[in-house]
């Protein structure tokens, strides 16, 4: 069940223990849902109760630690050693009266690593203040270091594996939007039409299945596409409203995601020359991109297309993405956007949306792409026109 | 889109604010997911983002604050007036120059609450170490109160109509559970299985649609059922194994779960043996739940059934569930387990699962049910019988 081989996963940690030297993080206790995958293949809907991976830059393999009716999971999805495996019993759970983080510490300290410089990820989901203070208090000696995105920095660049993930959940994402194309209607419940999404979504393809995204599918009509990330209901789709769809795919939690917007009926000119403007923007960007610029520059440069016909998007229009897990698939790293200096290497992965959000209507397109040699190559292959439907 | 009257919130802010009171809190910032949409009616799939509710003891209405792409979403979701949806501009977003707990901290300092007591929900998910440290940079003459659960522990009493939603999720349940005897047989992907559970949960009824769940569906073979937790993969089901379905609904967000158990072929005695002693369990425990027993009462009633047959479970039976949002729709208050003193009370409403799991298979079962005023009823309706597929 482990979709790497062992030999990816050591050199994963090799990178990641040269990012925790030069971080001067002696050990460093990752509790991001998709640094502990990347770290050690760990998969479970089990990142509801605290967990944790454990390395030190002196033990060859890290550690595992959660809650003991999830160690199990780890004989099938890790190549952890048994003694690597360590869950707390279910006295930690979901109680004040202990926490699991003090479980945590125990085990740095049986193995000498309690005075040592200690990283932590200050913002990822699911890590608690609690639970911060709780490691403090259980670990008086140590000294604490931010470590937050160090793993997320090391993850932004891809192998060819996780490329071919990626470029496989862009082949269910083509799919996807086939369907939603096709179960989009007028008279049809917002929630049927999601349904059939989910469930292109997780069939996947004959050749491979779909995993769960980190995001629900988003479908929204006309006025609510004026706000982004709001989720269906049980009304139905009306004639001559245009509905702007966010679709992803994930393979073995590798995520591509495509936007695209649809027209029941005959638009308005409106939106019509905005989304000609948009799908010109993000093609012409695309062409532009190479290794080299910076996240900032490609942000200048869709800029510039898109002012000149008098628009404007004060948010950012993309960012790294890769492996995740509920609620995120962007990666917290590099961001399309002014001021960005992350430089662009091949095989970094990109989600670039333009979603223009007007006053009660909107228009979203988007492309996920990665570096290559000399520019820039969206995974799947979807015509980005508006998608009128009479 | 709001499924409750505007008295329905009014009832739960004056029930927050006397648990306030008595908390010594003057000033909660909620940033709970769950909590912020029962406050409000807040409703996106926004929460990668920072986002609270902040109540005053001394303000009538709450205020809503979040990345202001997401403030729109308050147009549609919420009663709230337009002053009191407080959007942070994009440069707050996944960035390490600035974090949003520093705007949210001025509107704070702006109402003149920033040397009160103010309360911080210290174990909810999404809120993290660092998001607190910049609230305790920000506002350097408050005085934290460590408000985790105070809002949860209110939310543990149902009104009618939250009752209704669970009624109704309840009925979608039993359609997943049907669904999912149907397609769960030899040769079928789990992944294409799952694709038509999901379809069910979303599709919802005729009467009404289905939201998303705060689990994934759970469908889990032999031996993999060992392990609770795991995801589906793109292998096909095989004969003369055991399989463990944790199978969930949501409507408005309010959650009903079924855990049932198939078997493909002629199952073990084993199995069968342990199947009829946690059916019986389950059966007899509700029958003996009143209002006026303690949780840790429900569990020793339960422990005494499941032991005279040499049967025993280390972790909880169960707890209390209702509005949730991924990744947990439990509610992290009251649990069926040793000691938990909580008392039942009429409209508290719990999911009691039996997951049995042994060396390489598994057996599960559980219902959602409510306190009544004598006893305890199950919300669906659905033979807990080890399902058996020939």
């Amino acid at each position: 069940m482990i979709p790497f081989p062992k030999s990816e996963f050591d050199a994963r940690i090799a990178k990641v223990k040269a990012a925790m030297q030069k971080a001067g993080v002696d050990v460093l206790l990752s509790t991001d849902t998709a640094n502990i995958n990347y770290l050690t293949g760990y998969d479970g809907w089990s990142f509801y109760t605290p967990q944790a991976v454990i390395l030190a830059l002196d033990a060859p393999e890290p550690i595992w630690t959660g809650r003991f009716m999830d160690s199990k999971g780890c004989e099938f999805t890790t190549y952890l050693k048994p003694e690597n495996v360590r869950g707390y019993p279910d006295i930690y759970v979901q109680t004040p009266e202990r926490h699991a983080s003090s479980y945590m510490a125990e085990i740095l300290k049986e193995k000498g690593w309690d005075k040592k410089r200690i990283g932590l990820e200050m913002d990822s989901f699911y890590f608690t203040p609690r639970a911060y203070e709780a490691f403090k208090a259980s670990l008086p000696n140590a000294t604490w270091v931010n470590a937050d995105l160090l793993v997320a920095w090391v993850r932004i660049v891809k192998s060819p594996s996780e490329i071919k993930y990626m470029e496989q959940a862009a082949k269910i994402c083509e799919k996807i939007t086939r369907v939603a194309y096709e179960v989009v209607a007028p008279g049809v419940r917002e929630c049927d039409a999601v349904a059939k999404i989910s469930e292109a979504q997780i069939s996947g393809t004959k050749e491979f299945g779909g995993d769960y995204s980190a995001f629900v599918p988003l479908v929204m009509p006309e006025p609510k596409s004026a706000a982004p990330h709001l989720t269906w209901t049980d009304e139905p789709f009306e004639n001559n409203r245009g509905i702007c769809l966010e679709l992803s795919a994930a393979r073995f939690h590798y995520h591509s995601v495509l936007a695209r917007t649809m027209y029941l009926g005959k638009p308005k000119d409106e939106l019509t020359k905005l989304a000609d403007v948009c799908n010109d923007a993000i093609l012409k960007t695309l062409d532009e991109i190479k290794p080299g610029l910076t996240c900032g520059e490609v942000h200048a440069v869709w800029n510039k297309l898109i002012s000149k016909h008098g628009y404007s998007k004060e948010s950012r229009i993309g960012y790294s993405l890769g492996v995740n897990y509920p609620p995120d698939w962007g990666e917290h790293t590099a961001s399309l956007r002014p001021g960005d200096k992350t430089i662009l290497q091949p095989n970094m992965t990109f989600h670039m949306i333009t979603g223009m959000w007007m006053t009660g209507w909107g228009y979203e397109v988007s492309e996920t792409f990665r570096i290559t040699e000399t520019g820039a190559k969206p995974l799947a292959n979807m015509p980005k026109d508006l998608h009128v439907k009479t």
